[in-house]
């Protein structure tokens, strides 16, 4: 594997990189950041943290906004933030061009459908390539991972989790889609990704994962009460109510008057990398 | 006066506006965005911190990727960052596009050529027009108000601070250009908005300034070693004489590795912010 820096700026100490590569899966050049501590420059390996992020985002989004490298540094964090969908020339995109499909909305699942099946491939890229080409050419203990993400990253988080829970030690999210089959913004994306084959759905789908027995120990879960679209696409009680069940322990922090955007996002990293660090010393 | 608010979001427990309002000093419309920490909602006034941003931002760069919240919050600092430059139809720009001229770059002056003295009037808009509108609009605190920057904005705070010592009580920069007469940036602009008239360059140079008896009781710099402009545009060795000739107190940071991005502006936020707060408490 090769990759290239793009660019690499020295911050709270340590280093943020944007990293070019191609990828196998997509068929695509993929483009993420990762943040390095200072605690990297003593040798020796650190945990890592995976941050999915939302519709639209590109991995800039919260390397620019999410104000998570003064924690990353204090505890030795890395923190790996890759793009939401594949890009490039020949990656089809939304029929209609509409940002919750397609490119910028990848919903972090291998497609089956055409045109999408050849390059929307992101559940093996953040599943499995992504995770081994920073095992080689950086120093992350895999043995010490969490994941987070927002939004639709805040699915991506939670499915990837529930279905590998033992290569995470610490999972949460801001503000996710936590049922996509039953909302909007997810049964279109399952709907284009997959077509109409519903057992597809259940695998890229919290809840239903839940339903079907899927486990992990606990979950970290902040959202904002006046997010635009907690009603709608996020319905975090369908997870209160899956968790409760399935004796799941959901920490759930519904915060007062914090909308959908970077600044709800921003305010709570720092506690949500802390709990990360907590369980991944 | 009347003001729009663009945009309002809940940050770090208090509230992140953007507002737009015509201004009478530059004949346009101009947005600022101000960050009111959760301690205004308590009633009385807070102490204000002005922050004036470099070459090629508006409000949005800082608000966006400055890391001040947390701090502000926890300090209870209203942070206010104006524009650079008047923008608009009808307000004349770099004759060649350049970044380092016209839109963009005003230099926190009030210019005297044709075509730009008529919009180009920042010094007026960030030293009178709106600190009176942010003393009527918000709970600051107009006897207790510190003033940073960045680069271009860091050349702005310095003099902005040594012509009117008495109404801050602390000064900090980031990066600043200290003489821009003694520089291209500052040569071009200066030229540019006054001509070859060097009397009125040397009441916008803070190290002329100094030089020609200015005074403030105590300054913070920070400035990255492998900021790209370091030799060429900001020369710190300038300031740190003037200083040391005139008996003002400098603290200059050199920050080994650090560039002249927002990646070592939000490293150091913090610091400057607590030097700031322990001044205007």
């Amino acid at each position: 594997m090769s990759v290239e820096i793009v660019s690499e700026n020295k911050a709270h100490g340590g280093r943020q990189l944007v990293v070019k590569h191609q990828s196998s899966a997509t068929g695509t050049d993929m483009t993420f950041s990762i943040f390095l501590p200072p605690k990297a420059e003593s040798g020796g390996k650190l945990p890592v943290v995976w941050y999915l992020s939302g519709l639209t985002c590109t991995h800039a989004n919260v390397t620019e906004k999410g104000e998570y490298r003064a924690a990353c540094a204090e505890h030795g964090l890395i923190f790996v933030a890759p793009d939401t969908s594949p890009r490039g020339e020949g990656v089809p995109d939304d029929p209609a061009g509409a940002y919750d499909f397609g490119l910028g909305a990848g919903f972090y699942v291998d497609a089956t459908q055409k045109p999408f099946a050849k390059n929307y491939r992101m559940w093996t890229y953040v599943t499995e390539e992504l995770p081994a080409l920073v095992a080689v050419e950086f120093p992350a203990d895999m043995d010490r991972q969490g994941i987070t993400g927002h939004s639709m990253g805040g699915h991506g988080a939670l499915t990837v989790a529930l279905r590998d829970p033992k290569r995470f030690r610490s999972v949460s999210a801001f503000a996710p889609i936590v049922a996509p089959s039953q909302v909007p913004w997810g049964q279109k994306a399952l709907g284009g990704y997959f077509g109409e084959d519903r057992t597809a759905w259940r695998k890229h789908d919290a809840v239903a994962l839940i339903e079907d027995g899927a486990r992990v120990g606990e979950l970290l879960v902040d959202v904002g009460t006046a997010d635009n679209f907690l009603e709608t696409e996020l319905k975090p009680e369908l997870l209160q109510k899956a968790c409760a069940d399935a004796g799941i322990g959901l920490q759930i922090n519904l915060r007062e008057g914090y909308d959908h955007s970077y600044y709800f996002i921003s305010t709570f990293m720092a506690d949500h990398l802390r709990w990360h660090a907590e369980r991944l010393r």
